[in-house]
């Protein structure tokens, strides 16, 4: 059962690999045996259908952002922006895969509603992290303050992976800490 | 000449329906030839490889997103407002299938150069479009008040057409004037 388990997860994060790294078009069978090391003909042993590919690999990009947040300790503002900008460190680093293969699964999930359900989990509870970290930062949080910061974030991330320098200096993203704090100081100005 | 135009139009517009409708995966030419009704072997004779389909689809993006600017008058927030719902209101409309071919191309963007720097026309002008209109309403303009509305409203047209109801309600998007409303007043609070 361990061995199974391993194998499943080896898979679904080739899966994220391959997302990230090919797009849609490169997610095969064949293509997960070979990111995974496994034997071919296993991918296709646990996931049989391109739709339940798709939706390990939204799963497990779920799964993966959760382990991520077990870490998150915010007892002022100056905590939290420092959780947001190890958050978006971590997109454009470790977390780099995850959040390409995210993009590309979003994609998906206008087509396909087993992707859409299993990455609206990840979109509300993205939401509620962003409200209770404010809370958590003494801020008024509210779910339409939250929303602001979330929303403004997610697009970030988007830009920060796929866009050039001189727009990322346009949009204020080549200096991530100022972008920070003004971005929560303009959803929760000072009194 | 004028004829020639037209096909090269109608493949690039068949683009970014097959990429909207089918993802980058369904993006071949004769998928190309047989949604713009042309005769087989006219978009290999236009675009002879995948990346300048990729392109070519980018490219009318960008040029869609302009023809779509010219009827942009502003004169007062009322107006600003107005202008944003009525973007936001083609986007899941008329432009759906650009909105979501952008979604696609962006995925790609992180792996292509060309890609990307042809979407960075787009993503600059964006910026621009929006500072411009929020002057003209007579707002406080600053290019961090406009980037935060920018990506905002990005990610919003995302979620709009990728998430469940229940997920845009959390948000505020299910009531998108009130969302704007307070969305503008967030990044310039009246004074």
């Amino acid at each position: 059962m361990v061995e199974n388990r391993d194998r499943r997860d080896r898979l679904r994060d080739a899966a994220i690999e391959v997302l990230a790294g090919e797009g849609g078009r490169g997610l095969t069978h064949r293509a997960l045996d070979r990111v995974a090391g496994l034997p071919e003909g296993t991918a296709k042993n646990y996931f049989p259908t391109r739709d339940s590919l798709l939706r390990a690999a939204a799963e497990r990009c779920v799964e993966r952002y959760w382990s991520d947040l077990q870490q998150a300790e915010v007892h002022d503002v100056d905590g939290l922006l420092t959780l947001l900008r190890r958050m978006i460190d971590r997109a454009l680093t470790d977390n780099r895969s995850r959040i390409l293969a995210y993009l590309e699964l979003h994609a998906e999930a206008a087509r396909n509603a087993q992707v859409r359900e299993t990455l609206a989990r990840l979109t509300r509870a993205d939401l509620d992290l962003h409200l209770a970290a404010q809370r958590a930062a003494g801020l008024p949080a509210t779910r339409h303050g939250a929303a602001t910061v979330t929303l403004a974030i997610n697009s970030a991330l988007t830009y920060l992976l796929t866009q050039p320098p001189d727009v990322l200096a346009a949009y204020g993203l080549d200096d991530l800490d100022a972008f920070l704090a003004r971005l929560v100081s303009t959803a929760y100005p000072p009194a």
